[in-house]
């Protein structure tokens, strides 16, 4: 990443995305903090986005899956504070709501309006403060640097920390900006759990090939996090490119600057990804875990998954266990036909790592040693199970008795 | 159940099945614990066991697999304190060593002897200590009360009390027992995880019969318990039927008889499957969830695992948190087309109940009395999801903060 949070400390945002204004607001649903986020691109954009797969999706999700069907969007609105999940009839209304009062604030089609909602499931939705909010503040919206990280701040729940990201390059004589901000913390989970990322780029590229291209990647990127294993009602992660970089429009694959496009957007992605990880409720550290030499990438993703998703794997990264029992019994319920006879095993933090296994067999490795390395708050987990050259990654966090007391109390 | 733990009194067991005889003893795998459990009927038995379905199967699973295929077996050995998994080709000479040491001593088939084995994954197998402690206490077997209670303390590993039951009724004029023991604490999971039970009966039943009840029974009874969501290597039910009860053979589900030995049977794998939750590792409460009026057994069972898993619904309880949402949003991730729209919810103890949902909708319910309700030890969620008439009912506990600091430091 170019530009991101380095110590606490962004040089650039969102708002550094040609075309891009945005403001974030309290409205009241929150008691203390900002809860409603409005971002608007000056042009329509070439726009993908990928959606909850729970049954139980929250009203928002279903309009917003309406609205970006022709993978065309404008404008994004975001409340915090209640999700709008479990609402029924009355939730659709206020989603819908949010969408038209946006739309006629800024003279847009309302179908050109993406809704995000974010909070505890099964309130009754406030549609009438956010409404008026929404009227208040699309006033309001902004180029400053400030407006950026307002809107960043606004999506956040219990989140300790706003995501953000920035990275720039060129494609031609162009100068292109990708920018993004996420929320997460709790139940983040594969196939897309309690997470929000919007980014925003000023690239030009043709609204199918951008389609494609973010679905892969979400795949590859937030899909490969885990904190508990929930999957929420509310995900969503949108891409909007408004073309105002004046670059020729990419339109396709093997077309000049679409892998740099790619590549960049990739780099957002994982750095958005890794923030909600680092972020996890109660979570004391961040584990990197690495499936090599698979079969298949989709083999490569199930194995680290399933052990990024163990229960007992988590707990005993937390208790610095080097107790790599639990890791080839995690993988070995991937699904995969796993073969433990084959499999070389590497635990440690972020720079050093000791090989525990050697073809399913364990090693005489310094146990105290590697102890000690696992007191990082990096901690990396290599597999090799030598029966392929495909890979995966994935991120995830340890469980923590803090999660376990903050989990207990959150609707109390 | 008949006789069963009260107030840990138990007033008959497994040795109350005619012609079963038994033995528990120290062999020093263990520091403290006895580690080593005979278990012999003096006829062959028709046999049914069902294991883990973890592709990294410890060594006993893949023998035990192998010497029940014929559904014939007469005696059983189990050692607890190492699992005898990720030990290679070292590790199944161990377990055969095992069986073959067992079948001598007495002068059996080395094939009617069954293996299982618990405790910490990856450690090299100690054979030799085994194998010397079968040849000592094979010849203790006995039928004595006391030998039962040895056997059920002497395949525990984390469990902080031993698990037992025992029925008894007529088929004709002739008394049948069924009787078992089992062990469990954490990783208890859904398909046959982290979980011993044996349960002997002299009833006389056709094998194929036998195993066909068994099958269907432990899906309906182990297969519906959770603990942590993990999938162990050494899970194992086994059920034998040595006839010497003298009843006519049960050769069809017609036979008189056939019910009330299937009710019966299942009667003692729930008891035995609840003692094993409700010993759940760092476990403050006992949850049933009963799913109702759904289109068939599968998605009802699909739904009941779906909520009993989820991390944030176990902590939820543990917090003494109504937290419908969570329990809405666990069913919509099931993967059954879940219709929140028609839905009715009850949460409560284990005799009061308050409605929290109708077809969907949040009911103003009082908080404070639902919450006090949850302080009980026991609670019961239903869910009538009005869809049809199929129903299913499993068990769990809460996540608390003792189950993440024990299995934090779990090898170390």
């Amino acid at each position: 990443m170019k530009y991101t949070q380095t110590g606490h400390k962004l040089v650039r945002n969102i708002t550094n995305v040609k075309g891009i204004k945005c403001w974030g607001a309290h409205t009241g649903i929150k008691s203390l903090r900002r809860d409603l986020a409005i971002i608007y691109s000056e042009k329509p954009c070439s726009a993908s986005a990928t959606f909850t797969q729970n049954d139980v999706a929250a009203a928002p999700i279903l309009l917003s899956k309406r609205h970006i069907k022709n993978n065309i969007a404008q404008a994004i609105v975001i409340n915090a504070g209640n999700a709008n999940a479990g609402t029924g009839k009355e939730g659709y209304k206020g989603a819908l709501a949010m969408a038209e009062t946006l739309a006629k604030e800024l003279k847009i089609d309302k179908e050109l309006v993406l809704v995000a909602s974010t909070g505890v499931i099964g309130q009754p939705f406030p549609t009438d403060e956010i409404v008026d909010g929404i009227k208040v503040n699309a006033r309001k919206l902004s180029k400053s640097r400030k407006a950026g990280t307002l809107v960043a701040n606004a999506i956040l729940t219990t989140d300790t920390f706003a995501k953000e990201g920035h990275t720039q390059f060129s494609i031609g004589n162009k100068e292109i900006n990708i920018a993004g901000i996420a929320k997460g913390s709790g139940m983040i989970h594969p196939n897309m759990a309690t997470m929000l990322a919007f980014v925003l780029t000023d690239v030009a590229i043709d609204k199918k090939l951008l389609d494609k291209t973010v679905k892969n990647l979400v795949k590859k990127t937030f899909n490969m996090i885990t904190v508990d294993g929930d999957t929420s009602t509310n995900d969503m992660v949108a891409v909007l490119a408004n073309g105002m970089a004046g670059n020729k429009t990419i339109t396709s694959q093997n077309d000049p600057g679409f892998t740099d496009f790619k590549d960049h957007l990739e780099e957002v992605l994982v750095h958005l990804a890794q923030l909600i990880v680092s972020d996890g409720e109660g979570a004391s550290k961040f584990i990197e875990y690495k499936v090599t030499k698979a079969k298949s990438e989709t083999i490569a993703r199930k194995l680290v998954r399933s052990i990024s998703d163990s229960l007992l794997v988590k707990t005993a990264m937390f208790g610095r266990d080097p107790n790599w029992g639990r890791i080839v019994a995690a993988a070995g319920n991937a699904g995969v036909n796993f073969d433990i006879s084959k499999v070389d095993l590497y635990i440690g933090d972020s720079k050093v790592l000791e090989q525990v296994l050697e073809k399913g067999t364990p090693l005489e490795f310094n146990k105290n040693h590697l102890k000690k390395l696992l007191r990082a708050s990096h901690i990396s987990i290599l597999m090799k199970v030598n029966t392929g050259k495909a890979e995966a990654t994935g991120w995830g966090t340890d469980i923590s008795t803090d999660y376990v007391l903050f989990n207990s109390v959150y609707t109390t």
